[in-house]
């Protein structure tokens, strides 16, 4: 059963326990897929994975079958499981909570070799149609106090299967990396009034320096402290504490520049791994100050982090990073690709 | 030129930019290194590397010459440079400091093939005395910080080079992950009067569950919330903040401890890609509760973290973990390993 513990020395940091996502203790690494076998993500194997929770079928159809061009199912070695009471519990000096949540995967696309990015426009709207559908949904669930949408493409940044699939694990508690954006986004309300989320944006669009795409609505830059390489952020230009609350004219602009983004750093990276991430504001939380408008203390937006160098001891041992590549330098050569766009 | 910049909205994280780590801004993966090529730490190639700082031979000699079993010298490619007055600067709303510290080198062995745990006693013991010496050097120059020694073994944990060598880096800033642990250790000890790493080592050594060695002086456990995988932290049995002030009796209890439990992790796991990182009370910071003696806010140890899987999007973007082992059972697990010891 997966369990939540939190470390005694880092009261914001837990972690999950999910000893189903192994075989042996000493199944390490894990064995690779091989290339042979059996994609279950595939057209026409539907019945390889868990029931559907949600898909997009044009053409209509009962669920489980073929027809869909976004499917989620939940994650057949789950993290988290969605069944029961959150039981909270000390244990001596130790906090440990069950491991209540759920984990989902959101397949892209039936066709095994279309990156997200080499869709068109519409199938990279509907991929994120699928997680706005799938957060609407779970968040009326009030053991959950947050919804994680990522990616993760290649073995160096830790998937496991080659088809593009995203994933989302709803959490019985917040991240600490979500806290802290918060509290200080709070903080800089208090003093200046002002959110600290356009403070960022309006420093990057003036200066330029950083930028790598806008439209009318996104701006796609790479962040002043970039922790990796060509790290690449993509914000809304308006305010926004809630990714879910998005509607579909602006999904078609943000599968614009998501499109756009991603296809410059394949290109130009040459088809590197990374993570992609969704940082929205968690609900369900008393508010701390009644007075601060979410949006004030929260944009949600999506970081891609290409996963070009092994985080080592120094990473680990500090929480702080060592990076190659200055951001100006990145975003300058991100400008340069040319990518089909 | 390196410098350190802070992400605004996490306003603890420093960003080392280095980048004279590399060549090119797509030269990613940093290439391999050719097995062929000449060890810079090899002995007899002393003149490969920039002058020693630090070494120990037994035989005696001048420095830069062979005879040597551990030697010190300033990193080839230095992450923070030594030259120079520190210079914090805003810049718009952003901060960074010019990348003023220090990157040095522990060559552990003269011989290539020799790993730190097979090495005899004396030797695992020469090179903790190095980590000594050169904290006690650098702590005396104010514009450090902090100390940060660590060791990365194998590629999938950042190694660049095989031969048996760890690394330490002075900061001018204190780590975030030590400052978190600090206000932890504080508060506790505001509330209970007590060490919070004096409660965690007493439950660990009452319940024994996680326990993987004790000797006279040092125990070693698996964490209550271990991030990875037979994650494994060695702990002084006594108070004491800080590393450097150790004796010549304890750090060969250090060694024994040290080399006993990684000879368990190398046999049981295969010989796994690892970091180790050394964490140690921070130097010339205003003591921010008078009445707090050093050692019931902190305790330095060592922490050895398997690096078995990958961190992923879901690390990166909530700074939880997701671990496939419960630590009572990779506990168990390497208590079973027979090593010899």
């Amino acid at each position: 059963m997966p369990q939540l513990r939190r470390e005694p020395l880092f009261p914001k940091r837990w972690v999950v326990f999910a000893p189903e996502r192994k075989q042996r203790p000493i199944d390490y690494p894990p064995p690779p897929e091989p290339l042979s076998s059996i994609c279950p993500f595939m057209a026409g194997n539907e019945d390889l994975t868990p029931h559907e929770v949600f898909a997009i079928r044009p053409e209509g159809g009962p669920p489980d079958s073929p027809g869909w061009r976004v499917r989620v199912v939940p994650n057949r070695f789950p993290a988290l499981r969605i069944e029961g009471e959150l039981l909270p519990e000390g244990v001596g000096l130790y906090d440990q909570i069950n491991g209540i949540g759920a984990h989902e995967v959101i397949i892209e696309t039936p066709d095994p070799d279309q990156e997200l990015e080499d869709q068109p426009l519409g199938a990279v709207t509907d991929v994120l149609r699928a997680y706005r559908a799938r957060i609407i949904d779970l968040v009326q669930d009030v053991r959950f106090r947050y919804i994680f949408v990522f990616k993760n493409v290649g073995m160096l940044a830790g998937a496991s299967l080659r088809h593009p699939h995203s994933q989302l694990i709803a959490l019985p508690v917040v991240p600490r990396a979500i806290e802290e954006q918060l509290e200080t986004a709070r903080s800089h309300f208090e003093l200046k009034e002002r959110s600290l989320f356009s403070d960022v944006l309006q420093a990057e669009l003036k200066s330029g320096d950083r930028l790598v795409y806008e439209n009318s609505a996104f701006a796609s830059f790479c962040p002043w402290a970039s922790r990796f390489p060509f790290e690449t952020w993509i914000l809304p230009k308006f305010p926004a504490a809630y990714f879910h609350t998005l509607d579909d004219y602006h999904l078609g602009l943000l599968a614009e520049a998501l499109r756009h983004v991603l296809r410059r750093i394949r290109k130009g990276l040459r088809n590197p791994a990374y993570n992609m991430i969704l940082q929205t504001a968690p609900f369900h939380l008393p508010r701390v100050r009644e007075s601060i408008p979410p949006e004030m203390e929260f944009r949600w937006h999506i970081e891609i982090l290409p996963r070009l160098a092994q985080a080592a001891g120094f990473e680990y041992g500090t929480g702080f990073y060592i990076n190659t590549t200055f951001p100006e330098e990145a975003a300058a050569f991100l400008r340069r690709v040319r990518a089909e766009m």
